[in-house]
């Protein structure tokens, strides 16, 4: 792994807890992750979001949380017993909640969100810098009656949650991305449209 | 500066257009930016962002059109001056747009809107790593007609401007950020509410 600033940024790839193992990250990686998603972009210092860690044996809850969730949601047994499995793998797992204040003065609902995925985003990279891999999932669950009355307070929204371990494999090929056409080019004007 | 991955993911900080001196980034650095915003976590891989250049002789078509939208929405002489200067004063300013669908699948809307907060957040802590300093700018001109019309395709929102250039003074220790309390704590299970 290319270790410097620019290899990591340029270098941070998801991997979902099927390819992650022991060791997570313990309370002091977690506390430097924290500090790094505190440096993400955050028009009006809101820090629209918090963090809240599952590990251990509250593991154990959090995939029958899940797996009951699946099934409320019409899934068959089979994928329901993945979502379990899925839950117990990760070492660590981090719920991603929101707190949006769709009328603050300054900051719009849209730049919150984006404050909210600058953290995460920082979050993981700094994992990475950190030897550690992981991914960041959502999906129905997240909208499950039972699962938001388990992790929100009022006001907040359920984003998902943050799987993370070791790697045990390395990226793959298949993980370098293609750089679409027109992603930035220089601005036409004010008479151009677009 | 602290130049490890480590230092830089914790070391970044927001710099306006009064201390970004010349040179801004050229193509190359602008490239690697781009690469690094698209290393942030994306959703369905949507890429649901662009971004626009605005350097050079451009500068003072983007100056005009800043100072003009700040008179129409109100504000006085003086405060329209100061929005033209700061948009002639960044050696390179990138607009960012936002081609949200509201309608997809997969990825609801404001996992979109945290796509192109990770985005921002990896351009921002690249050129950081890169040496340059920035800052991402939003404000009520961003809804102003004239500008919106001279950024946007259809469907696409006009999210702010990201100045960037040479920082001309380092990070003061108020850039410090304070944790707030209770940002990332063990999950108190299924049966405690929060």
């Amino acid at each position: 792994m290319d270790t410097t600033a620019l290899g990591v940024l340029l270098g941070r790839y998801s991997l979902g807890p099927k390819h992650l193992g022991e060791p997570g990250p313990d309370d002091a990686a977690l506390q430097v992750m924290l500090l790094a998603a505190l440096r993400a972009p955050d028009h009006g210092g809101l820090v629209p979001f918090r963090f809240a860690i599952i590990r251990g044996a509250q593991r154990l809850a959090f995939a029958d949380l899940l797996e009951r969730a699946a099934v409320e949601l019409g899934k068959a047994e089979a994928a329901a017993a993945l979502d379990r499995e899925r839950a117990l793998r990760a070492p660590v797992t981090l719920a991603v909640l929101a707190r949006i204040d769709l009328g603050h003065p300054l900051a719009p609902g849209h730049e919150q969100w984006m404050a909210v995925g600058g953290a995460v985003t920082h979050l993981l990279t700094a994992a990475h810098a950190l030897g550690y891999g992981g991914k960041m999932l959502s999906g129905s669950k997240v909208r499950s009656p039972n699962v938001v009355a388990a992790f929100c307070a009022p006001g907040e929204t359920l984003v998902g949650w943050i799987s993370l371990g070791t790697p045990l494999r390395a990226a793959s090929p298949g993980h370098t991305k293609r750089v679409p056409d027109g992603l930035m080019a220089d601005w036409a004007g004010p008479d151009a449209s677009g």
